[in-house]
This record gives C-alpha cells, structure tokens and sequence, in this order.
C-alpha cells in the first residue's frame, strides 16, 4: 500500500492532533527525511535534530503547542519543530542571511516561547513559565527539553534544585544521547549510562512496545493508576528525585508508541516536577550520521545518498587549528602546560594538544565556571593552564574570571576563539563582549591576533606570561594564509606595530580588522590622504607611546575592533582624554561593532552591516575631515 | 585542676600536632574565645566560624597543612583558621583599613592556599590543586570545606560532576549547618536535612563518642578496615555517591573525638573524591549567636557579656530599604511584580517585598545563573520581575543576562545593590564592572541612583518599562537623608539633570560620587572656576544633549563615577568623538576606580585612596588647565 503523504496535511501541531498513533510514525519519517534534505541543502546541526524526531512528533501530538510552553535547551535540535510550526516554506533558509535561524528564536514564532543556543538554560526559563502561570491562576504545560550533556552545567543544577523544592507544575525531559558535542563526560553520564544498562530498561526495549500499546490510557479516575503504572514501569532515577523531581524512564525514545503513553500519563497527572528520561540515539535514521563520530553534529551541505559532506578546501589553517598546534609544540618542551576545554576540544583546538598529551588535557564538560576556576587551582601550583574557551561561552565564567582569576592575579591563560561576529551561529554566538568585559579587569593582559603568525607569537607569549592573567582573542575561520615562523617568538607586552606610515591619517586596529584597515589605507593614499595603519596587538596593558604618537602625527585618528563599545576603542580614548591629547583638539572616532545584535549571515555581509570593512573605514575617514565621501571614490 | 592555656603556644598548625585529644578539645573553646573577643571589637562573620571551631582544629591536627592543602569556601568562616596559623596577633585588625581580610586570602598566609569570598569556588579549586600534585607526582592531600548553602550554587556541582568522574584524591568537607545567611532554600537543603533526621545519624549523635572512641585507628595494614568500619558506622549520602564522591557521614561536627577519627580514616584511605557531611551549628558555643535568628552571620561590634550589639543609629535609610519599601508599595498596585533574591532577601530588601507579598517573593537559593534566566520566563509571560542581585554576585550571571535577558530584550528588571566601593569587604565585594559589563550589551538601559529620591524614582521607572532590560545601581550603607516623594514619578528615560549651573568648568557625575562632585564646585567657585554639574542618572541610553551641550558650553569636562574604565566615562567619550565634539579640542578627563583592585577600609578611606573624592576633582580641573593645584588652597 502507497502511503499518502501526511506532512503537506500538517502546517502546525493542531493538524496532526487527529492522527492514529501510525499516522504519527508515519509523520516523523516524513520530518526526518525533510530535515535531512533540508540540511542537505543548508548545512547546519543534523545529528540533535536526527534524534528527536519521534520525540518532537509526540510532544506536539500530547500537547497543546503554542499555548503549553516547549522550550527547546540550545536549541539545535530544532529543526524537526520548525518543520512542524508554520516553517517547512523556509527551513531551507536555515542559517543564511535573512533565514531561520538554527536556534529557537522568539522573533520567529509563538512555539518558541524562550530561544535559546548557549546550553542549559532551558529548566530555568521553564520555572519562569510555570510560576507565571501558577501566579496567573492559569492552566498549561511546560516542557524542557535538556541534553545530557546540558545537564552537567550548572545553572541546570540550580534550576533542578530551585524546581524540585516547589509544587509547580514543571516537565524536564532529559534527552540523553550519550553524546553532546564530543563524547561526554563527569560523574552524571557515567551515572545515566548505569540506570540504562541495567536490566530494568533492557527488558523494557525488548518487551517495551506491547507493555505500553495495553497501558491504560488515563481517563479520569483512572489517571492515579495510569501513574502508579507509569511509574512502576520503570527505574532508577534516585538522584533526580533527591532533588524533588518525581522521575520517569528511562523510555525508548524512538518508540513512538512508548513516547505517546508516557508523555499522555505525564500529562495528565497533577503532579509538581517531573522529569522523563528519554533515550535517544543522535543522528538516528540516517545511516551516515549513526556511522559518524560526532553524528553530523555539525554538517555542511552534502550529498543525501552517500553523506559525503562537501568541505570548502581551505585557503589558510584555521586559527583554531593554528592554536591547538602552537599549543602542543610548546608543550613538548615544557611539561607545566596543561589544556582545559569545556566539553569543546573540537571547537578549540584543544583535541590537536589533547592528542599529543592526554594526561594534560582536561574536558570538564559543559562547566565554564568550574573550568575558569580549576584552572586557576592548577596557576597557584605553579602550572601554566590554557583555558580556551569561545569568548561568547567565557561570559558563563565571567565571575570566576573576576573573583578567582583576576583579583589573585593568577596566571590562567585564556585562549578566547570565536571572537568577533561568527557567521551562520548568528547573534547568540557572536563574541562580542569580552574586549569591555575582561578589559576592565585590573592584573589582565588582552591581545587580539590579527593573522595567525600573530596568534602563534600570541601562544608563545602566554606561555611565558608568569606574572597575572592573559588573554587572547581570535576570529572564527580560516586564518590568513601568511607563514607562521618556525620559532614564533613571544611579544613583547603592551606594544603594538606599524603596518605602514602615512601621515594625515591613523588607523589603529586591534584583531582581523586589521586587513579591512590595509585595504582602507590603500584608497586612501589614492585619494591623496595618507594614511598610517597600525597593529595594537594589545588592549591590555595599551601602547601608549603608540597611541600618543599616532595621536601626535595625524590629524584623523581611528581605532577599529571587532567588539563592542567600551573596549579597545574606550580605553584609547581613556588615555587620549587623561593625556591631554584631546586638548586641542584631534578628530578621533571608534568604529566598533553597533550597538544591536546582528543576525546571521555570511561574516563577510555581518561585518558590512556593522560598518566595519574597508569602505567604511574611508567613508568615516571622510566624514571625519568633513568632507563628501562618495562611493565611486574608491574605484579610482 | 586549673587548665594552663593552650593557645598561647600554637602559633602554627604543627605546634598542636603533639596535642592529646582532650588537649585539642581545650584549645578549641580557646580559639573560640579568642574569635569572640576579637570579633566584639571589630565587627564581622561571627556565626560561621564559631560554627567549625572544633572542624578547624582537627582539620589542622590531623593534616600536615601547609602542605596539605584547606581551601575554605566563602572564607568568612575562616577566623578560628587565622587564629591559628600565624595571625592571632593580628585578628583584631580584622576587614580594618591595613588588617587583615574578612576572607581567606593568598597575599596574606602560605595557610590559605586560595582566596575567596565569593561562595562556591574551593571544590573547583580544590581540583585544580589535586590535579597539580599528581601531574607533579606529588603527594600530599587537598581538602576543601563548603558550606550546605554553597554546595546549592551550579558551580559546586560542576566541580563535583567533574571531580567524580576521576581517580583524583579529593577531600570535600560539607559543612551543613542548615543556614547560609538566610535559612536555606532547594531541594538539596530538603535532602540533607533527611539524612541527618534519619534514625542512623541520630542513634550515632548519642552513642557516638562511644563507638568513635574504640574504633580501629589506621594502621598499615588495617586501613582497608578501618575505611569500611567509617563508612559502615554512617548512612546516606547516595546523591553524592552517584556523583562519583565516596560518602561519609553525616558526622557531629562539634564532637572532637569523631571529627579526629573520621578525618584520620579519610586521611589513610587511598581512595578518589570523598566526600565528609559534618553537621554543625552556625554560632556555636556562644548563646547570643546561637539564640539570633540569623545565628550572628555578620555583627558589628558587641557586648561579649550581653551579646548587644552597638549599631550605630543611622542618620538615614539604607539605600537597600528605599529600594525594598519602593518595591513593596508599587507591588500593592501591580500584580504583574515579582521579586527574586539569590539567597540574600535581607542584604537586598527583598525580604521587606516578601513580607508584603510572601507568594511573589522568590529566593531560589544561591544560583545568580538561575536567578536571571527564571527571572527571563518570567518577563516572557508578561510579569515585571525585579531581580535584585549585588553588582559584585551578577557578574556569576552575566552570560544568562547576555543570552536570555539582553538578545532576546526582555524586560527583566535588574536591582544592583552594592555599587562601587564597599569597605570592610574588600575587593571581592566591590561592585566596580557592571557599568562596563553591562553598558556594552545592546537593549539595556542603565541607570544610576545620586540619592534615595533618585532611587524610588528608578524603581518607579523600572516598573513601567516593558520594552527591554533595565537595571539601576545604587551604593552600599546609608543614603543620604533627603526626602522621598510620596508618589515618586518615573524619570524621562536617558536624561540627566543639571544640578548647578556654572561656566568654565562642567562636571558629570553618574550615581552617589555626585555629592562629592558638588562639594567640589563649589571649591571651584570660590577659586574662581565656575563650575556646572549635572547628575547624568543614565549610562545608556546616553543623554546625547546633556553632554554634548555640557562639551560645547565649558573648557573642562569631567566625568565621575564609581566603576572601573570602559563605562561610563568611556560612553561619554564615545559620543564626544563620534559626534566630532573633540575635534576642535575640550579638556576632557575621565574619573574612574583605578585600575587596581583596592583592599577593604571605610568606604570614604577607599574612595580617597580611589581619587574620587572632592579634592581629586579640584585637582583633575586644575591639571586639565595646565594649573599647579596647591592642596591649602581649597580652605579659601
């Protein structure tokens, strides 16, 4: 028999409340096989959403989306959702500039009640549902979904232990895929491989789907013995419910009969906390993915038959790759470094360090506060511990930065990747702060490599920085593709370089703006200004004699970062202003990134929307001598 | 038979190490006495550290500290610890301007390891440090004491996920003394409550001293013994124990003989983490403490007879209670208002809303991380939530205000308590970054409070902004005695207010420095430099016309505020060099903190030490105008 198509029927979750319980599977293929092709297509995070189809499929079905609260954790593993609530039209806009965004994002629809991209966040905001509904003396649902791997962050701990003490009414369901980003790790996944290994849940996958299609099916009265059923179904789960949840599973959760009952008795019980763990496999349903190490957790575009993903060959090395190579290579030669990563050794670079000496690297899992502050235990032993982390992901351990980093004044170095706008992971992503946010900090030093025989001098001088804390930012990407010397030697602290001397004209760039600020420099000689471009190299502890003599020489003077107000550009102007350059007078403006969250797009056509390519750069030149600048100028 | 003191002869750790039993006994009610006495005249955290007098000296009995390594967790318990090692003659200098710190501290003694003052940190840390040694091939043993309220914060479990998972030798001492500073909250205070109500530990409390007495002492040989013999004598612990930890206890923490046995099996045992569950009272031994509500967490100087505290009688409300009764009164007409506390509702007034609206009081414990992002679904569903966090504690949830609060601008209302210099609680405390941290995300809007008028006008500003984050910051102690209005009226958002017109020289203050900056124009005046100044109220949005007006109508232009660089004055300098007002030359200079961090005195010592006192800003102006500032000449 042909099966009719069902998912052109089902525009929002209410069309498919009517469905057998045959029609729901029959309507997850169909999810899965369109997010396949739609990834296929787009690129993106395949593997989460591959193994939450059924899932998503019986939330929507149980509840009654949009107005019970499901709040996605992170969020990647949305795409089955947005194929089901009003997007499959533009899922193949995923990620592109004016697209959906690959996360959960309240702009985009009412069944993204809270959006999301950092991990973890996603019990927290249900609590703030619940109690406004509680408080609102309203009905409803609301349902976290939380990765194991989200699970091992802190704030899920503080928001289990603040939940788990109340009535409200709260569903967690615990998506446990053995597997995150990379493998993960800590005492908790070593505990939820336990519960699902023992006899109870194999007994149950094997027997499962009969027990569960004669599970009485709640009706009222019976609704306490659909519980008690439930409940006595399952296993294990002593550490949740010393937290105050009430824990049920663990359920099979690629059976969607299994997923229906449970999710249907949950529901109807009046009960407070409830957390349901469900099993599931990432990337499930496609055979490339299952077969893959980090099961497509992050793909570009690729063929749907044969999976083959269709890499861009690089021009240059990624700086991550450039750092996690730098890395290993001092560390052959000095045994007092070691390498943290919080559940990130892919991403950071840290696996090529990781690889060479395993017993030096430390994945703490998704833990920013306790990897900032162990490894400032590791400083005071005398250890030079790099702490890479992306700059978006450090604002998690900004307090352990503060309080155990900075006002010790240990020597954490901290290897902030992703600096600057990241492209496709849009505004949630973006590394946009830690210039302002560690900058204030007294005993730190801040650099920003602008190419990656920098970054690797950069490497070479945190690792002799014995004397407080360092930092140093780095784009997302390819690196320039200039020649990193065998011997990088380390920098010489709190002094920048001259690109190119001009006269009229200063540009002074901290990061990769630092090419934008070239081919600026380049227009400008054209139309007669000559211009200087130099290399702060250094936010932290600043040139000054660069900055004052580059104030002193030129009549425009422009700073230009890949971060916000209150950064490098403020702290130049902090001197300029407490120096007395601007006494008499000196046409200094800061081209920062704006004062709004960008969305995604290609990090080409971010950085022209936050003004700060080269066209800009001479255009603000202009304005700044008051004079036109026209466009067609830089065509001559 | 008269006892001869024993205190007197232990300077260090290793002059008690020969000690009897009974002998360690006796030091103990000394050291008690000692910290009684010595914190009646300076004022301080009395409760907590009489509660682990007896903990103190096992712990130092039996371990080999320095080498064996105590991180206290907070450290305000860490009186008794200081009393005995090598700092009793200076325990009377206690958090006074030169003395010694209210918290454990690195610059201080080889005896503390790692600093805090923040809580939940020394599990982290702890790792860092047995980490260390076995990367060293070190022994020797790392032993951390937390509290049961720290142990609620998302980091301490981070650390114990981590710390689990490894073969590291790790002590964690958890101190439960059911009370942080306020009764404890979560589910996790429920938890060990039952543990310790359970018959197990109540039946060892009575024949314990008994049955520790006679128990085997570890000897080569019979280590494994006597490890199960400790073990075997308690109960519980199985949440720990899923994390990975070894448990033992829970243990009298006031009964020496017990402490000694269990921390000598422990300190013999060759085992991964453990984790020892010894059960306190907060103010133990002294009966004003013990009997006070809040078990006298912090006390001024006292009556050691009476217990009576001499508070001085203030000469105005706390801007603390301003904030507090503003909030209360609104909320009598606006259901839509919440409040949230992370376990602090009496250090942040919430407790005076919570005692008018008991059902939208949260305090969910201390979990700053949970606390923003709760208060995030809650702005969703179209509450007025009013997280009142110090600015010193936001900064451990700066990326949920990034991430939930910021990019999705949700109108999380943000009271920043502890604003600028704090005095007796030193650096740790200080709230010196939120203008720089926050004023660099977009949507938010920033204010800061000149007085307590200023203050109920914020909060009735913040009530009715609904279209994005807010957040107010106001000082630490007294306000300054002025009158509140009686229905005070929301300000225009992003502008400031003249306070003094004058001429040649404008001074723009943002928060409490604006008194200073009054008594300084008027110094000016009489030197004949006549001085503007205007209360700026708003970091952001800027009051673009104030200051532009203020740069184009005055020769000097200073800024003033109590933060660190990269906030306000460099928002204002932003706007001087984009909008071209530097150009044509202004005497521009910023007053912030210094770029250090400033040791604990009265706030007024600190402020000078700051140079953001009236003098500092006569001088900035006479600097600025190239003038030799003579320091007699502001007694004209």
């Amino acid at each position: 028999m042909v099966k009719t198509p069902l998912l052109d029927k089902v525009k929002y979750p209410a069309d498919m409340r009517g469905f057998s319980r045959e029609d729901l599977k029959q309507l997850a293929d169909e999810v899965r096989a369109e997010v396949i092709d739609a990834v296929s297509v787009t690129g993106g995070h395949l593997g989460a959403g591959l193994g939450v189809v059924e899932l998503t499929v019986a939330i929507h079905a149980v509840f009654d989306t949009p107005n019970d609260k499901l709040i996605w954790d992170v969020g990647h593993q949305c795409y089955p959702h947005k194929v089901l609530t009003g997007r499959r039209d533009r899922i193949r806009t995923l990620r592109k500039g004016g697209g959906l965004s690959g996360f959960t994002k309240r702009a985009e629809s009412e069944y993204d009640p809270f959006g999301a991209a950092h991990s973890s966040t996603s019990i927290s905001a249900g609590m703030g549902f619940a109690t406004a509904r509680d408080l609102s003396g309203k009905d409803g649902h609301v349902i976290s979904v939380i990765g194991d791997g989200s699970i091992t962050a802190g704030m899920a701990y503080e928001a289990m232990n603040n939940a788990g003490a109340t009535d409200s009414r709260q569903i967690v369901i615990l998506n446990d895929n053995d597997m995150s980003i990379a493998p993960p790790v800590g005492a908790m996944s070593h505990m939820l491989a336990k519960m699902i290994s023992s006899g109870g849940y194999q007994k149950m996958r094997g027997a499962g789907r009969a027990i569960v299609k004669d599970a009485p099916r709640p009706i009222k009265g019976t609704v306490r013995k659909a519980e008690e059923y439930t409940r006595g179904m399952f296993m294990g789960g002593t550490w949740f419910e010393e937290l105050g949840f009430y824990y049920v599973g663990p359920v099979d959760g690629h059976d969607m009969d299994a997923l229906l009952s449970v999710l249907e008795n949950v529901k109807n019980m009046k009960r407070g906390p409830t957390l349901i763990h469900v099993v599931t496999q990432k990337g499930k349903g496609y055979a490339p993915a299952e077969n893959s190490a980090d099961k497509y957790h992050g793909v570009s575009k690729f063929n749907v038959v044969t999976g083959e993903q269709s890499k861009s060959i690089p021009n240059a090395p990624s700086y991550t790759s450039v750092f996690g190579g730098q890395l290993a290579k001092h560390a052959e030669k000095d045994d007092k470094i070691v390498g943290i990563t919080a559940a990130m050794p892919g991403g950071t670079g840290m696996n090529i360090f990781g690889k060479a000496f395993p017993d030096r690297m430390f994945d703490v899992g998704i833990a920013e506060q306790h990897a900032v502050t162990f490894a400032a235990g590791l400083a005071a032993e005398g250890f030079r511990p790099f702490c890479a982390i992306y700059s978006t992901f450090l604002q998690r351990g900004y307090d352990q930065v503060v309080h155990d980093v900075a006002i010790q004044n240990l020597p954490v170095r901290f290897a902030m990747d992703r600096a600057g706008l990241v492209g496709a992971d849009g505004p949630t992503h973006a590394g946009a702060f830690d210039i302002a946010y560690l900058g204030c900090l007294p005993n730190f030093t801040l650099m920003a490599a602008a190419d990656e025989a920098d970054l690797a001098r950069m490497v070479a001088t945190a690792v002799i920085h014995d004397s407080g804390p360092i930092g140093f930012r780095y784009a997302r990407g390819e690196a320039t593709g200039i020649e990193i010397p065998e011997n990088p030697e380390p920098l010489e602290i709190g002094k920048g370089r001259i690109m190119k001397q001009g006269s009229r004209v200063a540009i002074l760039s901290y990061g990769t703006r630092l090419g934008e600020a070239m081919k600026a420099a380049e227009q400008l000689d054209v139309l007669g200004l000559s211009a200087t471009v130099a290399d702060a190299r250094f936010a932290k502890p600043l040139d000054k004699d660069l900055v004052r003599r580059l104030a002193d020489e030129h009549e425009v003077f422009i700073t230009i970062e890949e971060g916000s107000v209150g950064g490098f550009g403020a702290f130049v102007l902090h001197e300029l202003a407490d120096s007395g350059r601007l006494d008499k007078g000196l046409k200094v403006r800061t081209m920062t990134l704006p004062d709004t969250f960008i969305d995604q797009d290609t990090p080409e056509k971010m950085y022209e929307e936050a003004g700060l390519h080269a066209d800009a750069i001479v255009e603000t030149v202009f304005k700044a001598l008051g004079q036109e600048f026209n466009a067609q100028m830089n065509l001559a």
